[in-house]
């Protein structure tokens, strides 16, 4: 894919991280580029959050840069402030900018005090590597415990023009649906204003980040900022932007449950028919949220009982008889009751690596929500039982 | 512990299970008792749900028995309904008394067509068996991933007079708070009305079972029921009886948590300093259904971070900068900072069958709730990936 013009990005090893592997990226537009981000709604906010929102208000919704760590949250930390101007400011500095053009994000431990020395001593070799074609060693820097990196591509066309959009994301632990949910960072050399790129981002999280669930978990970290240089010259109309800008938000999301703490499937889950948008989006929530629906998808049952069970206690009104259930395509549940269904040949089909259910009211509303959502494996107790240690 | 005069059971395996382990218990009162029972909020309710109800209003709250079986829910099938009422007759005509004063209750498996003449056809053989020293043996026909029966006593002084209370209860999956959780029957022998039982038993569910979370899914069939048949003669303080009530109900969601699918460990969870109680079982619940914070106790990892920041995303208000966390009375976190703790000493420590967090907001409000659950490990995965199969 092509790579939207103007931006550069770098990535090291700060030591940071326990293990000698990259933990610092930076992401950085040849000239101010229009900004705009989301973030976690938890009440307890990492520094970088605090700092990130306050930038972009300076600003006016522009940035030059976003700079960001794994391994430490930089979050409850005495210092947590302090670093986070520390850093923006040396960045800022080696890049010739101003402070409130640069981003920070981070992601790692809780409670963790954060040594700022060790990003501003690494920043001028960090600087020196910027490099339009470092985009994937920017996206493997992120990771935590992702076993991928996590990267999608969109185009808008304008004539003979194109205009690129590039996004990277981080996964894995802590996800949890209507929140700007863990770090994705998108670039696009699309000709934006703040204001359309703020509604575009809005809209668009809603209906990828906002609608992906790993463990219910809503980290003190979150952000997704989008970059809008206009390199390409292209002005795209709101509606093709953020249609682009939704296809590559939704693909980071999906590639985000799929890789989800210790997944062997990515869940995909449709309701229809529910009294509005709102209704049908409690119902996915809960099944997408439900231990024991991801319990049994990680086993190849088709249980499908556990999903009636959850979507019933989702907070959503609907009558029981009139509920229909597919799992793989084919009916489990028609009515409320168990549908006739070979066992076996459902199961083989539970094994594939894309599950997917439908739940369907028969008969009641319009509204319908798609929800992504990982299986509940043995691996996601393993990866969690000792994260810190 | 002395049980209560006047009540007899008994437990026998009718063939719904698919292994030979008793699946069908009768409690059968020698007079008609005052009766109340708290039941799921699942909008998706089990057949025996809907009729126990419906009895309990036909008797005015008397009722003279509750017949449980395991192995099959009775939920989402297209004979629910007629299977609950031919099973309640049957019994009712075996025991010489009003279908409406017979409660029936259903644990297992949902969407699977229950067969009712295997209950029907047992039930002679069970009437006759009803016997005052059956307790035990009708806690543990009511199990199903449980593993071990979960029983509780109490006694009501009153002069020289003793009133008894003894209660009963299975787990261990679909457990969460706000809900008349899973399947439990108390029974006293203590002269208490209708009324009084039922305002009882509400506010003495709203601090045990209502406050027990193992998995965060809540089931079509919980249900909670009450028998009181005045045997001993002792009509004790509404306060008093409330109070012993409150005991028994509290000691089996303890119990309950304990025994969560796979639990290695009880996590209790104490929240003060919130404004009021709601914010404080908000934060509590909050931490109790993290699977985050569960694998980390599952690991004895002293995660904090994962404890403030399931707090953070509960929905109640707090400052960060106001928050203690302890773990095993260990200060882990003040004013939402790292507090200096050895490590090991604590991990140690978190290798008890015990656990203890408590979560205190400075200077707040006088808002507490205490909620127990238990710990995330690898048995919960391999239970529930295959519990239908």
């Amino acid at each position: 894919m092509n790579l939207p013009r103007g931006f550069r990005y770098a990535a090291t090893y700060a030591g940071i991280r326990k293990v000698v592997k990259s933990d610092l990226a930076l992401i950085v537009s040849d000239t101010p580029a229009a900004a705009a981000a989301v973030f976690t709604r938890n009440r307890v906010v990492a520094a970088p959050v605090t700092l990130a929102r306050k930038n972009l208000k300076a600003s006016r919704g522009t940035a030059c840069a976003i700079l960001v760590n794994a391994g430490n949250a930089n979050c409850a930390t005495r210092t947590g402030d302090k670093v986070a101007l520390e850093t923006v400011r040396a960045a800022a500095k080696a890049l010739g900018v101003k402070p409130e053009q640069v981003l920070p994000a981070s992601t790692g431990v809780i409670g963790v005090e954060m040594d700022a020395s060790k990003i501003v001593e690494t920043l001028p070799k960090l600087v020196a590597r910027l490099d339009a074609a470092c985009f994937d060693a920017a996206a493997a820097a992120i990771m935590t415990t992702d076993t991928v990196p996590k990267t999608a591509f969109a185009e808008i066309k304008s004539g003979r023009k194109v205009a690129f959009v590039a996004g990277m994301t981080k996964g894995s632990g802590m996800i949890q649906p209507n929140m700007a949910t863990t770090l994705g960072f998108v670039v696009t050399d699309a000709a934006v204003s703040p204001a359309v790129l703020r509604s575009a981002l809005k809209r668009a999280i809603g209906h990828s980040y906002n609608r992906v669930s790993v463990d219910g978990d809503t980290s003190t970290n979150d952000m997704v900022a989008v970059l809008a240089n206009g390199a390409s010259g292209v002005k795209p109309p709101a509606k093709a932007f953020e249609a682009a800008l939704t296809s590559v938000l939704e693909s980071l999301a999906r590639q985000i449950a799929r890789d989800g703490e210790g997944a062997s499937k990515l869940v995909t889950i449709d309701v229809e028919g529910a009294a509005n948008e709102r209704a049908a989006e409690k119902i996915a929530r809960s099944i997408a949220n439900s231990p024991l629906v991801k319990t049994a998808i990680a086993g190849s049952d088709p249980n499908w009982g556990r999903i009636i069970c959850a979507a019933g206690y989702s907070g959503a009104a609907f009558d029981s008889r009139k509920v229909d259930i597919d799992m793989q395509g084919i009916p489990v549940c028609r009515g409320g009751l168990a549908a006739d269904f070979f066992e076996d040949v459902l199961k083989a089909k539970l094994d594939e690596k894309d599950c997917h259910i439908r739940f369907a009211l028969r008969g009641s509303g319009r509204g319908r929500a798609r929800f992504w959502t990982c299986d509940f494996t043995y691996d996601y107790i393993r990866i969690n039982a000792s994260y810190r240690t």
